[in-house]
């Protein structure tokens, strides 16, 4: 029996999130045949709109963001099914109009009173939200399911992502709490485990023994944008470090789950978390590196620094940039260190991990010809989805000349690749009732454990945030971290 | 002191050999600067011509075949120290005059009395040429060098090539005999041990744990082409088998040798050779498939069949394809069938080695989604040169499919890479002394015990020869071989 016929209740049905990610995610999950057939999804806002309005919103939302274009027949199918609400979220009065509204629309589409609830509003929104779906009795669960989905970021610390996690707890089982983040559902993501665990060249040497050093790199050469007043209380730590980058970390450390059931998989991704060694006072001048960007160029255009931003401080010590050195603590990985770099106004636009495989001994060819190069495979994230090989062989002609070369799977290169936008299967998952590619609390939790050890150490601190100029790789703090250990960046580009 | 200064003395200075593969070598290493200043060729063979003359045909020969086209300036240069002596090869007075010659070149180039000896003629010619040159005293070592360079077949089975080695041993040392295998002078089997020992990716995974099986093929779509006289004698087991395979074989089996140097090379390779399990009359029909090829279609052209071509006997036996299966019965490769296969007219030219890697054991992925295809590591030998990786991924899109991805380096793929022929290689080695890339006299012997174990199977017995249609990919007995192991051919065809 189908149990995947929903009504999907977006809350923030005007934002930016909505209109770039979300509308497009369904209008190309219909055009899949992925939808349920019985479904219909109902905006929620606080702005005044009619139906007929917000589908004229949805459709310019999708002409401009689906990665299919748009075809009108299936859009105008899929767009009777789109509605607008006008929800105050304090309002318990409009929560009584959106139920009643909600139901009427169940029993048009037969969707039997299963909901998602997708939170795409500002934090602070989250508990008010979660109370007054609770009180309303909307979240009931009584012979059908209601999920609520919840966008990064989830707290701040650990004390604020506990204290929301327990309101939420109050009105949503765990297993009906779907936390997004939306890095897993990045297609080079999934990958991840596939090429480890399907593959008889990978698997044996995926661990301490062959491989010298971990580099997970998320580089952006955006600046911080319109999102300044967010991200002033936010930082790149916050940001990208507590959410994305571990999770890649995660994906890249742990031991082979049981089978691929979504607690298997979860629960070895929290033995990976949970075995990261905390940042101290002691270790952190020595093994994190701030930096905030200056002034500088982003393709041949010059740029603020950070400070010049809009709703950005002018004496502004929030960093753009981290880069940083841990150690999963455990028989695997011990003595490998994974090297974490993100920031904003870099050289260069990708995410990607790169694994460094130990050198040979310094025998044979590594004697005669050496240094050699050592061995990289590359797991392109974005834009680039695909993986990179990196090996020696002999230059042709008379002289032993032995040379790095280089083989490339790219995933999303061919015109006719044109890979699912994350959301799509995240909302899908949602959908199905399948939360493995979604974080669960304890993952978050310890996530969090690790960033409040850095953000506590800095707080110490003597440590001092480093201004590296805009379209550069970086405060040089960053390659000196690599460099006393033996190591730098791999700054590939495709 | 350099000590490359030679005289480069060809017999059989007018044969196909020479023409096709020798003169353009030489003409390209002085295009590159590898020739010794102090150096000149005499090409030596039966018919009479005038220096002059001959070098009309050297010429026609260079703009022919090679690789690099002519350059007139070049070549001019070149041309003056190419010159022609008519010798009747079993004709003493032929070779005092020959000497004489030798002498006088001496003086004028300054090639202080060293030679080489390159033996481009018929092996029944190997044994008297060598005698004139010893009653000769033209190969006398006395502070000069002498070096001889025979081309195979080295004899016919054990019995003739020890016959042959015991005389050429007379005339020369060990040390200064260079029998050439032209498979060792190509860039990727100078690869085969760089890919193996200087990257710490693959020589963790290169043994019986991890590798399923070897694969081995040299395919071929011509046929016997003007040869049928020789090869009625030989077949495709003497021919391919007992020479290129072999070595093939001994490259990627070899333990890593303790240097560089040839003879630690040699020493390990030799080990291969001595570790293969003898073919014996009880295994031979599990173990060898022979085939001759019938009528057929090349690129979209009839063909005719093996018995029906020029100087081959109606009723010839003669196999022109041998598919094998062996063991190398040591430690790294105990288990491991190492597959081997060779053949004329069949579909597609292309000479590779396969290494095919364990399955992980069947949980998660391959538990889920399986059969998964296996991994796969090929080295093309030619007509393309490289390496390329087969594994898994996951498939864009909202579900889990598994599938086989590659990834490719290749190495003479783009315009401006152009390998050098193995000839140049080979010829550039026999004057520097390295004969590295030459097999030396117990790499002969132990291919032919193995050899002569199959052929004595054959003898005794009761094995029959399938004829395969032209075009197709051999016998059907190759096919079985491996499905009984549970495996199959992989024909990749880049």
């Amino acid at each position: 029996m189908d149990n995947t016929s929903c009504l999907m209740v977006i809350f923030g049905g005007t934002g930016d999130l909505t209109k770039r990610k979300l509308l497009p995610a369904i209008y190309n999950l219909y055009v899949e045949g992925l939808l349920p057939d019985n479904f219909a999804t109902v905006a929620v806002g606080r702005k005044a709109y009619t139906h007929e309005e917000y589908r004229m919103i949805a459709r310019e939302s999708v002409m401009n963001f689906s990665r299919n274009g748009m075809n009108e027949d299936k859009w105008s199918a899929l767009s009777e099914r789109i509605y607008y609400e006008k929800v105050e979220f304090h309002d318990p009065a409009a929560y009584v109009s959106l139920k009643n509204f909600l139901n009427e629309l169940d029993k048009r589409y037969q969707t039997k009173g299963n909901r998602v609830y997708y939170l795409a509003v500002a934090p602070e929104y989250f508990e008010v939200i979660a109370e007054q779906l609770h009180d309303h009795k909307m979240a009931e669960n009584n012979g059908a399911w209601q999920r609520v989905v919840i966008e990064k970021p989830f707290g701040r610390d650990l004390r604020s992502a506990e204290y929301l996690n327990q309101k939420l707890s109050q009105v949503f089982d765990e297993s009906h709490i779907y936390r997004i983040d939306h890095y897993l559902g990045k297609e080079m993501l999934q990958n991840i485990m596939v090429i480890r665990f399907a593959n008889g060249l990978f698997e044996p040497i995926w661990n301490n023994r062959y491989i010298d050093n971990v580099q997970i790199s998320i580089d952006e050469t955006v600046g911080v944008e319109n999102r300044g007043n967010y991200y002033e209380k936010a930082g790149a730590l916050r940001d990208m470090v507590q959410s994305h980058m571990l999770q890649l970390l995660s994906l890249v450390a742990m031991e082979p789950p049981i089978d691929l059931s979504t607690d298997a998989i979860r629960d070895e991704k929290v033995k990976v978390l949970r075995s990261l060694r905390p940042i101290t006072r002691e270790t952190v001048s020595s093994s994190v590196v701030r930096g905030q960007y200056g002034r500088g160029t982003i393709d041949g255009k010059p740029v603020v620094a950070y400070r010049e931003e809009e709703r950005v401080s002018p004496d502004s010590d929030t960093e753009t940039f981290v880069a940083l050195k841990t150690y999963v603590d455990n028989f695997r990985w011990a003595g490998v260190p994974f090297y974490l770099r993100t920031g904003k106004r870099l050289a260069d636009r990708s995410a990607k991990i790169v694994i460094q495989f130990k050198q040979l001994p310094g025998i044979l060819y590594f004697k005669e010809y050496g240094p050699l190069e050592p061995n990289l495979l590359v797991i392109w994230i974005q834009p680039r989805e695909g993986v990179y090989l990196q090996f020696n062989a002999k230059k042709p002609g008379q002289k032993y000349n032995i040379v790095p070369v280089q083989m490339d799977f790219c995933q999303n290169c061919s015109l006719y690749n044109n890979s699912p936008e994350a959301y799509e299967r995240l909302l899908y998952d949602v959908m199905r009732g399948d939360s493995t590619l979604f974080t669960r609390w304890d993952e978050v939790e310890y996530s969090w454990r690790f960033v409040d050890s850095i953000v506590n150490a800095w707080k110490d601190g003597k440590d001092t945030i480093e201004v590296y100029e805009a379209g550069t790789w970086g405060p040089t703090g960053a390659n000196e971290l690599l460099k006393k250990d033996g190591f730098e960046w791999w700054n590939i580009t495709a």
